[in-house]
């Protein structure tokens, strides 16, 4: 079943030659030759796993609205936020169960996440236009068209009047990395940290795909009842694409930080919708490409 | 329309104090009081950008089949690679015509390529299990059950007898980035590097999805009519997911090789496949975690 890591053999070689440093006894002799050593060893990596989301109402089969390849763990809080990051749900009271069911017992399971959502919610459409296919990286699947991509949010942004002091925005990214065990067991996960306006670090999520970190912090905080996410900061461990605004956007937080660059389109978006949007946190230094009345230097 | 990079308007923040690098005359002042420095600049950022594919047959009105989130340019590989990827299409006979057509002229304008598929191909099932929705870093979307993810190829990988010197190998990177012209001016690209198995650099795409980097290559041999890419190596400059693997899988390449870390996923799916999968390729060394039998050390 879901593993966040697991192991597998590999073959590490260097060309400089220099012997293997995570090399096991046991491994292959070095090669001769051309100078370059061949090892074999164990690496932990990142687990990557399908995942669906089923919805339905009390008493009704449910029907696949979404899959999603993420990396296992929270799985019912990255249901919760993909559902509220993509505008089906507002609030708790609008799920009366969400249950992680066992897909099968083969070596790739899958899981299946099963949400019954409150007779007043709007029945999710399940068609051409609403139906979701997502990945490792994708937030914003199954709206095919181009006009449905922004999904409002049900929060106001604009009006958060918080203020971040830069010196305690550049102390996030060390307090994420810390925080991120797996991380140093992998170098493949991405991760999310929601902090408080002063730096304290409130809940951290990890996932082979950034959007589905995101996911899973927004639905731990659907599910702690602390939505709209007002005076919080969100730190994404990569790039700010599009996507990640309108997730940071629809959970109502007025900052998102990324440790690296954002597109084009992420800074249109955080500008329409009034949020702060802050890249290359790295050292002492930050970019602020909207919003920058919310960050203080 | 599209374009590649575009500047913002931003806000750089030294909390250390030092001047901005890249300040602009007419900047503001350097803040005082806390030690720190505020200066106004312009950044280049990555385009990003929805585009919709459309299909359909001679005479017959096209329907929306997807919409990703790229990075303007190469559209038309973009739509043939996905199409390609995705098990739609197997050769460029499939193809009538694939027309790039402006979607408007607002300041966010997106682009639509309308693809006229040949008489013999199959009609692509736009239902809630086949419609497609996918962004800067989705690949496989659309498909809402999880048996369908995995999409077979029509190539036979597994017996591509390819051999590749890890000397060769660890050249690449290097030859991705000097050809990365655009990188160096955002740092929010990724790239998708074909290579021969000597190391000579064939196509180099870039995009802010990986996979769409990856679609544009593959795309642009389709039209090259060089498929299957037997005897190549993909390079991709960041982690390899599932869903590179499986598109490395349906151009026919022997061999996909990531900067990072590759998931549990990926690997497994390599193996099934018989094709080897390369990462962590940085410096003089490599980790070679599926078909080491074609990497010489």
């Amino acid at each position: 079943m879901g593993r966040v890591t697991d192991r597998r053999g590999i073959v590490r070689i260097d060309t400089a030659g220099r012997p293997g440093a995570d090399a096991r006894p046991g491994g292959d002799a070095p090669a001769g030759g051309t100078g370059g050593t061949s090892v074999r060893a164990m690496d932990a990596l990142a687990g990557e796993e399908p995942m669906e989301i089923r919805v339905g109402r009390p008493g009704v089969g449910k029907r696949p609205l979404a899959v999603t390849m993420r990396t296992p763990g929270a799985d019912i809080d990255l249901a919760l936020g993909f559902l509220l990051t993509e505008g089906l749900i507002t609030e708790s009271a609008d799920v009366v169960t969400a249950l992680l069911c066992a897909g099968s017992d083969e070596p790739n399971t899958y899981n299946v996440v099963d949400v019954t959502l409150a007779a007043h919610v709007p029945e999710p459409a399940v068609d051409p236009a609403r139906s979701f296919y997502t990945t490792s990286s994708c937030g914003v699947c199954g709206k095919a068209s181009i006009e449905a991509v922004r999904t409002r949010s049900h929060y106001d942004v604009r009006a958060d009047p918080v203020v971040v002091q830069a010196t305690d925005l550049v102390a996030m990214p060390e307090r994420l990395r810390d925080a991120q065990k797996v991380f140093e067991r992998t170098g493949g996960l991405h991760a999310a940290g929601l902090f408080t306006a002063t730096g304290e670090l409130v809940c951290i999520r990890e996932d082979v795909g950034r959007h589905n970190a995101v996911d899973k912090v927004v639905g731990w905080a659907l599910r702690e009842g602390r939505l709209p996410l007002a005076g919080h900061v969100l730190l994404v461990s990569g790039r700010a694409s599009f996507e990640l605004v309108q997730k940071a956007s629809m959970a109502g937080l007025p900052v998102l930080a990324a440790v690296s660059a954002p597109s084009t389109l992420a800074v249109d978006l955080a500008e329409e919708a009034g949020l702060t949007l802050v890249g290359f946190l790295r050292g002492p230094t930050l970019n602020v490409y909207a919003g920058a009345e919310r960050i203080v230097a």
